[in-house]
C-alpha cells in the first residue's frame, strides 16, 4: 500500500494528471495518506493564485468560471477548479453545470476540474477543499478557483480562504438587502453583477453601490463589475480587476497575512474533523443508542447524553 | 449565581416571557447552565409542532412566516419563531425583515421571536437553535417555526430537524436545477412557490413538478403550493397542507422517528461544540502560534500542525 502510494506521488511529481486525480480522491474519501507525504506536497505550494467565487444559486457562477478559465488559458496560465456542489440523489452526482463546463475543457490538459459534494460527504469538506486546492497548487497550477453555491457558513469558509473573492449577483437576486442577509457582503473583494443585460440591472447596481457606500472607506474598496458571462461580456475586465487586487495584496504584507489565515483555517478544519472521527467510536455509538432507547420513557435529554459521552471520551483517552 | 438561575427557571415555569428570553440568551451566549435544569426543561418538550422554513435569499420567507403566524394566532395557537439570520456588521444586527416582522406581533404575548446570528457567533449554532426551540416547546408554544436562509449545510441541519419542512421558491430563483443544486429538493415536505403572481410562475411550477416526478413515488409526495405571501394568498392552504403532513407523520411511527433523529442531531451538535471548546485551550493556541511563525521558513504544514495538536490533546487529557 505504502509503496503504491509513493508511486502515485512520484507520478504526481512527474505531472501525471491521473495521479493528481487519484490523490485528490484519496483525500476526498478519507483514505489514509502518510502525513510526511502530505507535508512534502505542502512544501511545494505557494505558487498558485487562489480565487474564490460564490453567490446565490442561479447567478451563473459556473458559466463565469468557464469563461475566466478560457481567458486564463489564452494567457498561457494553467487552471485548477474545485467546485463545491451540493449533489443530489436525483441525479446521482454530476450536475448539469459541471457537465457543460467539463465538455469545454475536457481535451485541455491545462485545466483540471474537481467537483466535491456537500451532501452525503463524509464530512470535513472545508479541510478537504483546502487540501485539494493545495494539491493543485503543488501540482503547478497557476490559478486555483474555488467555486461554491455560497450562503452557508461552511461554504463561505471555503471561498474566504482564497486570495481574491468574487461575489456574483444577478439583477433578480441582486437585492442588496438579500445579499447582505446571506453574509456575502463582507467577504467580497470584487462584486460581479452578472446577467447585466437583464431588466433591473441598473437599479440593482445602484442599490448595491448605495449599500457599499455605507461602509467606511478601506484600503481596498470592493469594485462592482458588470458582466454577461454567457456572452463573454465583461470577463476580461474581471480578470484585470483580480490582477489589481492581487497587486494590492502583494504591495503590503497582505498576501502573507491571507495565507496565514488560510493555514489557521485549514488546521482548525482538520482538527475538528479528526476529533469527531476519534470521538465517535463503537462505545460512543452504543452510549448514544442507549439514550435513544430511553427516550420514550423521557429518561434522558441531549444534555445528559452529551455529558455522559464527553465523560466517556475523557475516560477512554486516559 | 445558581440560586439566581433557579429563580429564572421558576419564572419560566410560571410563564414569564422575560425569563424565556433570558434563558435563551444564556444558551446563545454560552453561559453556564446547570445540566440538571436543562434536563428538567427537556422533559417538558414534545408538545410543540415544529415547522422548518428555508429557501434562497429573497424568496419571501419572513413574510410567509409572518402571515402563517397571524393565521395560527387566529386559530388560538401560540407561536415561537427561531430566525437564523446571518447578521451583517453593516447594520449591527437586526435586519429589515425582522424589524417588520417584530412590529406586527410585538404586542402579542402569544408570539415569541428570536433571531440568532450565524456570522460572528461563538459557534455551535445548530445545537443552540435546537435548544432554543426546545425552550419554546417547554414554555408551552403550540407551534415552533425555524426559519433560515438555507443553502449551507449547517442551515439545512437546522430546518431538517423540524417535523414538517417547507422549501420556499420564487419564479425567478425557482429554476429547479438551481434549487436542486442548493440541496433543497431532498429536505422538502412541502414546496411553496411564493410570489406566484409574477411572470414565469407557471413555467417555474411546471419545471418543479417535472423534477419531482423523476423521483420514485413515496408514502408522502411533497406537494407544490402556490402563494403570494405579501397578499396573504394561499397561506391558509399551506397551513392545511402542513396539517395533512402532520396527520401523515402521526399515522405511523414517523413522528417518533423524526424526534429520535432530532435527538441524535442535537447530541452530535452538542458534542462537536463541547469538544472544540475543550480542545482549543491555551496550550493548543500556543502550539498553533508556533506553527504560524515557522510558516515563513516553510517548516510546517497544516497536517503536521494538526498531528501535533491532536497528540498534545491526548497527552493533556491523560
Amino acid at each position: 500500500m505504502n509503496r503504491n502510494m509513493n508511486q502515485w506521488f512520484e507520478d504526481f511529481s512527474n505531472g501525471s494528471m491521473r495521479a493528481l486525480a487519484r490523490i485528490i480522491s484519496l483525500v476526498e474519501n478519507d483514505e489514509p495518506i502518510d502525513d510526511d507525504l502530505r507535508d512534502q506536497l505542502y512544501q511545494r505550494t505557494g505558487q498558485a493564485y487562489r480565487i474564490g467565487i460564490t453567490g446565490p444559486p442561479g447567478a451563473g457562477k459556473s458559466t463565469l468560471v468557464n469563461q475566466m478559465t478560457k481567458l486564463y488559458r489564452q494567457q498561457g496560465k494553467t487552471v485548477g477548479i474545485i467546485a463545491v456542489d451540493p449533489t443530489s440523489p436525483f441525479t446521482g452526482g454530476a450536475l448539469l453545470g459541471d457537465r457543460v463546463r467539463m465538455d469545454d475543457h475536457t481535451l485541455d490538459s491545462g485545466v483540471f476540474i474537481r467537483s466535491m459534494a456537500t451532501r452525503g460527504s463524509l464530512g470535513g469538506l472545508a479541510a478537504k477543499a483546502q487540501e485539494a486546492a493545495d494539491m493543485l497548487d503543488a501540482f503547478g497550477k497557476d490559478i486555483v478557483i474555488y467555486e461554491t453555491v455560497g450562503v452557508g457558513q461552511s461554504e463561505l469558509d471555503i471561498v474566504e480562504a482564497a486570495d481574491t473573492t468574487l461575489v456574483v449577483l444577478v439583477p433578480e437576486s441582486g437585492d442588496s438587502v438579500q445579499a447582505m442577509k446571506a453574509g456575502l457582503m463582507e467577504i467580497a473583494d470584487i462584486f460581479v453583477m452578472n446577467k447585466a443585460d437583464r431588466e433591473g440591472a441598473d437599479r440593482a447596481l445602484r442599490e448595491l453601490s448605495a449599500m457599499l457606500h455605507l461602509r467606511p472607506a478601506q484600503a481596498w474598496n470592493p469594485p462592482v463589475k458588470k458582466a454577461v458571462a454567457m456572452k463573454n461580456d465583461g470577463v476580461i475586465d474581471i480578470l484585470e480587476t483580480i490582477g489589481k487586487h492581487r497587486h494590492h495584496l502583494e504591495d503590503g504584507d497582505l498576501l502573507t497575512r491571507k495565507r496565514k489565515q488560510r493555514f489557521v483555517k485549514t488546521v482548525h478544519a482538520l482538527v475538528s474533523y479528526r476529533l469527531k472521527q476519534d470521538f465517535w467510536d463503537e462505545t460512543a455509538r452504543q452510549i448514544l443508542e442507549g439514550h435513544i432507547e430511553s427516550l420514550d420513557q423521557k429518561k434522558t435529554s441531549p444534555y445528559r447524553a452529551a455529558k455522559q459521552l464527553m465523560a466517556n471520551y475523557r475516560e477512554g483517552v486516559r
